[in-house]
């Protein structure tokens, strides 16, 4: 191990955290699968997006969980926006970047795609605003399978531990690709629709992400502009440690401030020839 | 019960049949769920498509299980075409219409999403050919879920023994529609990408097809034109029966025949008023 800056026991105390989480939303929530009241909307989020009362359960878990640490540590998260939890006055110097429930509307309908996406930063006073690149740890499950992907920073990624790796698919005709392109302008999306040979949309980006680092899809794309980039802060670190490319829809790097305001849209390939390959068909380069 | 023109004692047993079939064929592909070699092709299937090891798996233990009921029975399905189970000289009066496994791509990679479809129709030699309108009972399993998808011709559609019945949603704006959309030139689909609230891909028709019949999805269409009649009749029958409606890209009845070379389009809805907002955004009426 030994991410850097952060102390061995450190690194293994959070991870404990992390996995307990993802334990405990996934128990809170699982009386509300699939029943119509889990989409009864309780109150309005941060950004003004509503909130469910299963994303609700899932949040007032989260913070639960951190609460026990007894540990100080800041939560970021869509409904509450930003949680300084426990002693001192000093900013605390791990943050967790957590969507508890991402896929709300799979998790309402019980169909098997939907859970918790987990992002570790670690962050100094000293430090400009913390952003992407301080994320050291990641943690996806998936609740309908328990599936759990996870990366550290510089140690490669794992599902349920086990390393995985990106799809070698180079060519676009013969991928499989995740794309949210509904409900967006953006141009030349037909094309990527005559050329793929499989399109998915399964309804969690932070899931869908993950499938690029184990190859379950060759890529995946989000071009409706309004992903949160704290949504994606666990999934882009597992899909680079594994070895794949996560940018922006013109191919920059993608590093967003951890904030539930930053949005942003992404593409998302197993290598980089296929990369090159979709931001040719969307003419972007 | 008492569907026209079977026996309720036949009814039974060939209900139990089907859901032997279900179970087996579950078992049968579990070892190769999620790995590399279930996607080897191993021989060509009767309409030209490859045949992977874990389809052609499902499809013994299909074969295996009614060639065990030692009753004379039709079995069509997409690798083999049509084969004649039992003695006697005459035609069947039963046909078991199956797709072993639909979602092949999904459980290769271990996405949760992929099962059997099971279709009973009866027929009388001295009919014309069968069609989707002999199809008596209906059967959808999801493997990964255990969901099973339930209908009998007249007796309504059930989910996992409960009674289940469509959205109610009529605006297009606010619906989940499950959309192939891909490899196809079928015009205005932008229409529909603009306008809808939540689009999804999940990769396996008659499991989305049936997610019209609970509400899970309000609407369902495939606009490639190459999706097997056969492939869809159970799914039809469980939408239809659950008070949805499934119609060709035009809006006209679908009944083709039960023939693997039959290929088809469709579009299902929860109810008359989004199925027409849907032909509407398609500019088709």
């Amino acid at each position: 191990m030994g991410v850097v800056g952060m102390k061995k026991s450190d690194i293994y105390y959070w991870r404990s955290i992390a996995l307990k989480m993802a334990e405990q939303v996934q128990k809170a929530i699982a009386p509300l699968v699939g029943k119509e009241e889990a989409g009864e909307i309780i109150k309005m989020g941060v950004d003004g997006t509503p909130t469910k009362l299963i994303d609700l359960v899932a949040e007032d878990e989260t913070i639960n969980v951190l609460e026990n640490t007894g540990r100080p540590v800041t939560l970021i998260s869509e409904e509450i926006g930003y949680l300084k939890i426990g002693e001192g006055d000093s900013e605390p110097q791990i943050i967790f970047v957590v969507d508890p429930l991402d896929g709300t509307t799979n998790a309402i309908k019980n169909i098997p795609f939907y859970g918790i996406s987990i992002a570790i930063a670690e962050y100094h006073s000293s430090d400009v605003l913390p952003s992407l690149n301080d994320v050291k740890m990641g943690f996806v499950k998936n609740f309908a399978t328990d599936d759990i992907y996870e990366a550290m920073r510089g140690h490669g990624a794992y599902l349920n531990d086990e390393r995985i790796k990106p799809s070698g698919q180079e060519s676009l005709e013969e991928s499989s690709m995740g794309a949210f392109i509904y409900g967006t302008k953006f141009p030349k999306i037909d094309n990527i629709c005559r050329i793929i040979r499989r399109m998915r949309i399964l309804g969690s980006v932070a899931l869908e992400l993950s499938y690029v680092a184990n190859g379950a899809y060759d890529a995946f794309m989000d071009l409706r502009g309004n992903l949160r980039v704290v949504d994606i802060a666990a999934s882009k670190l597992i899909v680079e440690e594994a070895g794949g490319i996560v940018t922006t829809e013109r191919g920059d790097p993608l590093n967003g401030l951890l904030n539930v305001k930053e949005r942003t849209s992404l593409i998302a390939a197993g290598n980089r020839q296929l990369h090159q390959e979709i931001m040719k068909a969307l003419e972007v380069i």
